[in-house]
């Protein structure tokens, strides 16, 4: 390895270090910080970021970066050195468009507007919210305008999170998978409902805190790396390889949440901790994408969280830790109460058939406040609108509508699609997966996951941020992002379900 | 406020920003962190602190103490504004005096050195930790040629700990105290020892951690801004004024310990909790030295909470807590029990009377080595010979002597003797105390702590780091540190248990 590449990696080392600390920062903010110690995190926080920036994007970094590119241009493309310059060098140039004070700006900016919604939303009055919502999106046009001009403005902010992905290939997806999506629930829905009062008793946190651990455990998830703690929003986040933390939690209306939670974080987390550990401070120790990452999650959660095999391996024991609660259940009609399709306001608690519609609803809303094609103000009605074309319900009030997801506010803006892409994933890589480990139901009817991690740690989890995700999808399924899977997914399980 | 001094106190925020997460790092290290986490988070922290090293002793920061050192020599030297550049001056002349690289070299060494002493006690043999111990010796050296010539070169590493404090000063305040607490251990000796069989009983842990949380929350432990955790070893750590954390244990043969280390640790905290808001992110924002850091946590551990109205007001529901373990004992007789002398080979575990002796040994034992007037190989058997003279024992193994601590592994050579010394400061703020706060007993009998807080806020803790040792305790109680008030503290309170 040549000198220059040496102090390159060292360079992006200690930016990768102190974005780790960072990182624990985050994650004690959210699970053990007393609530005294707000304002000072929020300082700790900045600085750090400052220095963050400064760091990455000093004039040295970017002579390394220009001299390793050089040397690795006559290399194998394919080399993970090449894809660690690659991927350093396209962060080092969105870093340097974005001017230190733009983003210390913003982050005051989004203070502010995150305050605001907080207030908005328990009042139900977007009024007060749709100022602080004005200004985010006018800073959302300016950040777009320090990137060369793109087929869409919106293109610069998805391609934050979904490096490559064009809004136009985000549309090309969805437009189909929406119809289709519509047409099943309605289909659903002249269907008799299935009965799940059952789940909605009063079931004991720490027996469900231990049966989640029991699962995840099983699942693969590596405690000696990880650990598991309570935060009102459930999350996952990585410190190192070797430090990837999950977080669930109890909510009294809908107790079992909390093992799905455990699920989905854990897909996350198996993930980061299965990446190459010599990618370990390097521009590739992450995920690729959010939908890639989304696509693990999901997995985890639904494809095998949520299927019959699985629960016909769990439900005997679950039944015996909650026997009051599940008796006369069978194992059917449990299967079916968890994968119970009703349209409903809230996104984060929506079922696998209705979850997309509420992301499509997010991202046209979203592409059309950056074309300008929307103003605030009508946000509101434009989104109870959606609402009822999609869904057929609309909201009573807009904390339950316009107000519920807190992502605007922060300023986030071009991640909502990630969701459902990720869903898209997760069934493609299903599909393939069934074609190359055989029996994979009778494995996951056994408590058996160690063929399925171990085809993701191959194909998936060891690649880290070395390939881009339509890249990588293409490689390992032969196509790139497409919601076909995902509808055969959905129309094979709930036509079993709701006998369509 | 001059521009300036405005750019000053914005440089040294960030730095102390940087502190803040660096503690976090360490906190979570202790308390968090999954064992695969270690070897990254070391990388973190090392990251981190050089970070910190460069940011603080950059020119521009030199530039800016000059100037406002010259800007504010006309000005009140007891302004809040001079006590702050006074302090970060000094410590930035220190900082600068020790290049990077013996920086690293030392951690390094240190993290050998460490390793070394975990496997040397365990098997309980020096000859594997002596090399190491050479090394670290060799370097504390190195470091004290970067100071100029002191009266003792001991008093180099003394000041980093205790400013202002000199080996002559410490050799003077421990001399007398020496020999009397000798002699009254030799008295106590001679009496009937005192029953304490209840203690050693099986305890429960979650009842012990709750009670302790009682007490210390009777004693103003604020816990919207501070936690308490789990640790291996019991500490205390501050992330801002705001958020300030502490840690307990269970030890198995000593079960009770917990509730006196979450004393011990509240005391430490309520100090850092007390300090001036205006001066956080500014160089007073901590205690002012380890001895009166240790004079706090020293009093509300053993000054109140093992004093007659302590538990006159505690025992009651104590005993209701462990009613089968403290059948039949008195409130007298768990009194007696609690402050049990007994010359024992560990320092933590020490009582009152005989703890500043283990802390004597080794601080003669650390000046010898300095010196060069002790060779390492010769170490543990001084160390069994000063143990026979001044605490009539001898440890059957050096895994038991010279091998307990941790501190010298890790380079921290100049520290114990503030342990002693923060005993002898707080029964000198205690007669203080009791002059100025009428009936006190009666206030603990009550299990009303706030008129006892209020005067160490008052007095001590607003201050922080502004005055250095010697010149608060002597602003505070009219004299420097002296062992006077603590021999008459153990005097009087042993005569009582022991008849004498």
């Amino acid at each position: 390895m040549s000198e220059k590449l040496n102090e390159l990696k060292e360079k992006l080392g200690e930016v990768s270090d102190l974005g780790s600390a960072a990182a624990l920062l985050g994650w004690d903010q959210q699970v053990n910080m007393p609530s005294g110690g707000a304002e000072a995190r929020g300082r700790h926080m900045a600085t750090l970021g400052k220095v963050i920036q400064e760091k990455f994007t000093s004039d040295e970094v970017g002579r390394l970066l220009e001299d390793t590119k050089q040397e690795l241009s006559g290399a194998d493309a394919d080399s993970d050195d090449a894809a660690m310059v690659r991927v350093a060098a396209r962060n080092y140039d969105k870093a340097k468009r974005v001017p230190t004070e733009f983003v210390v700006e913003q982050a005051i900016v989004s203070a502010k507007a995150f305050e605001a919604w907080i207030e908005a939303r328990s009042k139900s009055d977007f009024s007060i919210f749709r100022p602080h919502l004005e200004k985010v999106v006018e800073l959302v046009h300016q950040y777009v305008s320090f990137f060369p001009p793109a087929d869409h403005p919106y293109d610069i902010l998805l391609d934050d999170y979904e490096p490559g992905m064009k809004t136009s290939d985000v549309k090309a997806i969805f437009e189909p998978l929406r119809t289709k999506q519509v047409k099943l629930i309605k289909a659903i829905s002249s269907r008799k409902q299935v009965k799940d009062d059952f789940l909605h008793k009063n079931y004991n946190e720490k027996k469900l805190w231990d049966f989640g651990v029991d699962i995840v455990t099983k699942y693969g998830y590596d405690w000696t790396r990880g650990r598991q703690d309570k935060a009102p929003h459930p999350f996952e986040q990585s410190m190192s390889v070797n430090d990837v933390r999950i977080t669930t939690r109890y909510e009294k209306d809908n107790p079992i949440a909390l093992i799905f939670s455990s699920m989905h974080e854990a897909g996350h987390a198996m993930y980061e901790q299965g990446i190459n550990p010599a990618y370990e401070r390097t521009s590739l120790a992450n995920g690729t994408s959010l939908a890639v990452h989304e696509s693990q999650s999901r997995m985890w959660e639904n494809l095998v969280g949520r299927s019959l095999p699985f629960w016909e391996h769990f439900f005997p024991k679950f039944k015996k830790t909650f026997p009051s609660q599940l008796d006369g259940v069978s194992l059917k009609s449990f299967y079916k109460a968890i994968n119970k399709v009703e349209p409903s306001l809230i996104r984060v608690n929506a079922d696998e058939a209705t979850y997309n519609l509420h992301v499509m609803l997010r991202l046209e809303l979203e592409i059309a406040m950056v074309e300008g094609s929307v103003a605030i103000k009508d946000l509101p009605e434009l989104w109870n609108t959606k609402m009822q074309e999609y869904l057929g319900i609309i909201p009573p009030n807009d904390s339950m509508g316009v107000l519920q997801d807190v992502h605007w506010s922060g300023g986030a803006i071009g991640y909502f699609s990630t969701y459902a892409l990720g869903n898209l994933v997760s069934a493609q890589l299903w599909e393939k997966i069934n074609k190359d480990v055989k029996n994979l139901d009778d494995q996951i009817c056994r408590g058996d996951f160690s063929q399925l991690l171990g085809w993701l740690r191959t194909n998936i989890h060891q690649h880290g941020h070395k390939y881009d995700p339509q890249v990588l999808v293409e490689k390992v399924t032969g196509s790139r992002i497409t919601s076909e899977p995902y509808v055969r997914y959905l129309t094979k399980k709930y036509s079993e379900i709701y006998g369509l």
